[in-house]
């Protein structure tokens, strides 16, 4: 399993549209084979910052994500609403170590 | 809901013993009433970096865990694994919206 932590910052006037392209391409994601978990969560704190909690079986399940219709499209829609590059990073897990529990 | 993603920078040679405190951590912490997860990952590029992601069904729910007992043993033992101070942040949730997918 491999789960990329992808932290983002959105200029405060795109919040609302990049929930919108994101919440697109979180139902295209979860449908991928070899994808168990596609979470989009935004800070309590500062809204403009958001994490994409992204959980795939296999390192070639997560770059298969790279290559899919819904998340080029995600990646044109919310290049322009950037604050500063995007940050992810891969991950191993520790628990759950059931496959179930994901 | 509120999900805190917690950022842990561990000194090296702590790394294993960091890691069996939070398996133990873990399996008390997904037992308390209102967890919906609680993951612990180990970076992919740097073993000595972590991440908790703590699901709860409320603040009062993620408020609680630090009154109990795994987390209190949990936060001492580590609390001189740590090269810098944890930095937890809350979130809401933007997706999956469904509870049955938590």
């Amino acid at each position: 399993m491999i789960v990329t932590v992808v932290e983002v910052s959105v200029k405060p006037e795109y919040i609302d549209a990049f929930i919108e392209a994101s919440k697109s391409n979180h139902e295209g994601s979860v449908k991928e084979p070899g994808n168990m978990r596609f979470d989009i969560l935004q800070s309590a704190v500062d809204a403009a910052q958001f994490v994409l909690y992204e959980a795939y079986e296999s390192e070639e399940a997560s770059k298969a994500h790279k290559e899919t219709a819904h998340y080029k499209k995600w990646k044109d829609l919310v290049a322009p609403m950037m604050a500063t590059p995007r940050k992810g990073t891969a991950h191993r897990v520790i628990c759950p170590a059931d496959r179930s529990k994901w």
